[in-house]
């Protein structure tokens, strides 16, 4: 009992130092967030963050795969039952929605995380390819549902599933960077987005792929 | 004529420089790439090297700078008069052959620049604000000239390109970095994009919108 009573304040102001890194990198990057700064936003002590996190490193890679951990759990827990447009929807929704809603998490992963050495990037990139995966996955059943011959080959659907998260990227980093231009509501991103996606997938689900020469 | 003569040589050694530390910095990343190392690909001395280019910092913003002109420069080239699909079925196969013939260069700036410190990520996203400015430009002109009633609203028109340009952006991160999952050629990314994306945005233009309660 008295070691689960000790335990349980540790995760806690674990997390506290979670959620105050999280705002600090995400607000001021990597190299310029000082680990000073980080104990004094969680009401700790500078030692106490090096006690339980280790290095600057490692507090930085647990914010990173906390935050990846956190988005795509958005994703998935958005995605409603129903015909493949309505799944699609439903998951950018919760894409957009999250992004909007934990900014300095969004910046983490993807202003900083992305290219700040090794060790970050490569849990970016794991983060990346479970969502592309995924979509891929959402997208061959939505073919393999539809009359469509001959149906798109597999290249061709993970093609489409990386074009769809780029520009879903795109548009999250438009609506949480660009205020200045009008950026979108996640609503309205999402609602963009499937309307740019979708009308598109549907054709070739129809069997309408463009063409130069038509 | 003898001050020219002198002139020449440096521009020429310049040159040799940019080439041998995009490569480096493309390959290696900026903070794993020494001066050492850049200055034997390059075949001067590292004092030649700070002499022309100062510091690792504005050797590195030079090469940002250099290669983000170079893909807009490409792409603006590629770009054939004709119908709107015409235009940017051009403009999309010149965006992936320059990212596929400079693997090292596209890596500099998507990989490297884009999160690498203030002045990096500002050129980063400067060339990217051209790029998304020019393709919005571009799908304003395919809806004025189509008879879709209502137009699309600027911010949509907006949203649709900054769609596009990630979408464009992730499928050449794909067939740059992703040999090993049978990553596309240049013409296939091409052709896969306008699959896509045209056949979504020629609806559009038809005033057949995606709904989700159709």
């Amino acid at each position: 009992m008295g070691a689960k009573g000790r335990r349980l304040p540790r995760a806690v102001r674990e997390q506290q130092m979670l959620d105050a890194a999280v705002t600090t990198f995400g607000q001021r990057g990597y190299r310029a967030a000082s680990m000073d700064e980080i104990a004094e936003a969680a009401g700790v002590s500078k030692p106490l963050v090096y006690l339980y996190l280790n290095s600057k490193d490692d507090l930085f890679g647990a914010c990173v795969r906390r935050e990846a951990e956190a988005l795509v759990g958005a994703v998935r827990a958005a995605v409603e039952d129903g015909p493949p447009d309505r799944q699609l929807w439903s998951g950018l929704r919760g894409f957009f929605a999250h992004a909007a809603g934990s900014p300095d998490g969004w910046a983490v992963l993807y202003l900083h995380a992305r290219t700040h050495g090794e060790p970050f990037a490569r849990d970016f990139v794991a983060m990346r390819e479970e969502i592309v995966t995924y979509v891929t996955r959402l997208i061959a059943e939505a073919a393999r549902a539809s009359d469509c011959e001959p149906k798109p080959d597999e290249r061709e659907v993970s093609g489409l599933a990386h074009a769809l998260v780029g520009a879903a990227e795109s548009l999250a980093g438009w609506m949480n960077c660009g205020a200045r231009d009008g950026a979108p509501s996640a609503k309205e991103a999402a609602g963009l987005l499937m309307n740019f996606a979708w009308a598109g997938l549907d054709n070739l689900m129809q069997g309408r792929p463009w063409s130069p020469t038509r």
